[in-house]
């Protein structure tokens, strides 16, 4: 039985009836990517929706921190792991991957990420990350005071934590949208 | 034993230093509601993420939608009462008491809203925040269905999504901070 | 939609058939409270299981004690707050913010009490109400030594004790009734 | 390695102390059943909270009901079980085997109720006592109804209610006090 | 109401059309026990996966360990009791109390193991059993430090997990077909 | 910071020493695989008991059943997805991947099995699978009738069952010894 090929179960607009803007960031991501993220087609039911969410998701993954791309990456896939997310699993646990070059990394973030071979602050990261998803009233000064003592500043627990909030937003977003990966991602850097 | 005084466990800028744009704004919150929003303060360590927290926001809560304001905040409270996350209760709920001119509604909201007396519409909505918000992974075509037969079109379930998923990242900011409420809340519409 | 005004789902006699004992108490009430506590009416269906509950209720959170008459009211919000009952919460929320003079005390207690600032006593008292209700049977000697260690007696874990268990009868009789709050609850002392 | 010989973790006063009401309820215990039992004993270290826990357990327990006294003995099991409670499972669990002449049915209610032949009356009861007990926040009028509908009238939903939520109190103190059951209970009605 | 007769929900073959090795092992069990245990009935139902499964059993609990038999039995009555299975409880809470000659030992391990005085080498191995059963993906080298610590080889360590894994599968055969217990094991050691 | 490059943190005998049977076995599996599964060599600490190991393990897995090998597979992926079992997914996932020539499958058993497009026995086979997992307990009549409408035989319920069971037994193994997947798993089928 083939699996499914919808992109959200809430439907998708046709892309060429998007904005400008839209449209010319979909061709960017052609260029650079060889398809859209089916996140942004889903997301584009709303436009403006969409590009709030791109903002924050580029300024996030993206922008400069004490956080490493791949540790941001890492840290998204445990709250995905978490949050049995199938889109964010198989479309960020490409990206730990990709940045990483080590295929069980991703693997590993996706399954059970405490059987990883990783120093004491990624670990604590990655701890912190799972708590902070499936018991957020419990997070409290002990748990900062640890990610002090591995070494993150302030603004470094500030970012932690809009990575762990950010994808239990989009999480949700794909849960509720029933939203399918891009097949690409699959193939990513096995 | 007087209780917290600080806004974020991550500390909070002088809002002198801050750049002219937020500064505007926060001159306006004072304008309109007497005083700065602790979460804008406690996010404005990070300014840039701050503009993208509020654009966010804003398309949210004060867009146009199928919902209205009153129903998005009840959104916002009862997955604030799965999270367990005082700021977001404490806000929201004064929030929800200002909307309805119901001072009951906003406690029912925080502490079960299931007591409450709602069509089957809105009850409907806040049962799938309550699932969305805690068991995302088993969010289906059912759940979706159901909201269809209370009434719900494509872009009211994608806003009603969006809403949880929003309060599933502010949740989990302010856990992560242990922002506290400005005192102002607590004596609203009581 | 206006909220319920039913007491319980159960039905409630009508107090002026009740027998003179109980009707002296309800007098007693309104003299001093201004109304009879709905707890009292739901329970009047069987008067006897009433009598039998406000004498055990009394003694526990009335008589002399280890604990301060606050302090077994901040117990009983935190055991409700675990439970989600509304009615105790609104009722003993009251009471907290009554006994405190702190309006904000009573919020933390009901919505998260984590974020209070208490004395380390207080809060190990809280801690120990937060898992004698939700995993009574992990409750073990270690428990019991923190108590002592903050300084409490054996007859203060005793009450302590037995005011929890006490709230966790009185969460269920609630929601088994779906019993509702007296409104004069929820404007005291805000 | 022998099986622990104390009663209760919090002591337990010298009998030949109480005053003398509790010492002919002591003698009538023995008169009666062989022993006292140690939940008495436990629970005297307060005497005054004795009295109000007798009456109560009493009334609940004993008194005229649409409930069968073993109906009340399988409830007081079944939520026990749900709390894991060691005491009142070895001493309710006995009360079963001899109110029912039937040893399997005290063992199905303490292991696992579900797996019991029961009537759909009785299976309602206990499916009712099982999430009163494990999650009251989420008890309805869709409960109530389905207790009326297998013939329970608002009396009896009251005394099974009432039943739950006792239990609910004495496996907490049982939790609290590490109580330990009199020998005898093990051999009864094997 | 008479409690269930049967052995299991997915029936079982008449035992003379059994090949011949089995009818042997039925012989030998009559001869020892005086019956047949309800599982290998169960079992028989596919006499090729009986014999595996007998295989397994009889090397997990009865070879050569570092663990005693008694230690497996309560191993497998902990393991048992996580998974609340009725047959398993029953059949193995009795081998408890025959190896032990303790029958309070037996309804301690089955009703909730914390309240039975052990040493620190079995009250370690039980929390093992209990961890490894509901969160077996939590366990990790500090769970297998500590039982180090406390004595074990690395050889008990892995008769220890196997017991525990084993009972996890042979909870689920019982629970999947409803196997009720033979009558006897209620009565023995009493 | 590379991955872990243990196979059991038991440790793992050499395999020249191991009897001639298991050597034979050994060869077999390069010769066939080119490697010799983790499991194999992880058991192999205790020789008996990983002959007993294989041998209901290639009768669940290969024997003639109502269930079609990749059904198998995909009911032993989504146990351990239940269980988050890193050896078990990374496994059996590529050995769905190979039966089912559907990379896609394999992610969608290991990481959320609900967003699978599956026919009405199948989705009611994973159903049952997941719930024999998490809450062996529940199961009960309803269960096993729903399996029969979807047209499973009462020994396709047996064998449906008893692959659940195994791996639960399998799981806890693998994380009690925290087990490490041969690297060629990573890559196959994708």
């Amino acid at each position: 039985m083939p699996q499914p090929d919808h992109i959200s179960k809430l439907g998708v607009p046709d892309p060429t009836t998007l904005d400008d803007d839209l449209q010319v960031i979909w061709q960017k991501c052609v260029d650079k990517l060889g398809f859209v993220p089916n996140v942004f087609s889903a997301y584009s039911l709303k436009p403006q929706r969409l590009r709030h969410f791109m903002a924050m998701y580029n300024e996030i993954m993206l922008a400069d921190s004490g956080l490493s791309k791949l540790e941001r990456e890492m840290v998204a896939v445990v709250v995905s792991s978490a949050n049995r997310c199938y889109y964010c699993l198989v479309a960020h646990g490409a990206a730990v991957r990709s940045l990483s070059g080590d295929p069980e990394l991703g693997e590993m973030m996706a399954l059970n990420y405490r059987v990883a071979k990783l120093d004491r602050r990624q670990r604590a990261m990655l701890d912190y990350a799972w708590k902070l998803t499936t018991t957020p009233w419990l997070t409290d000064d002990a748990d900062r005071m640890l990610l002090r003592e591995v070494g993150l500043t302030e603004h470094d627990i500030f970012d932690l934590s809009e990575t762990v909030a950010f994808f239990n937003l989009s999480n949700r977003m794909a849960s509720a949208t029933d939203m399918m990966p891009n097949r690409e991602y699959h193939r990513t850097k096995r």
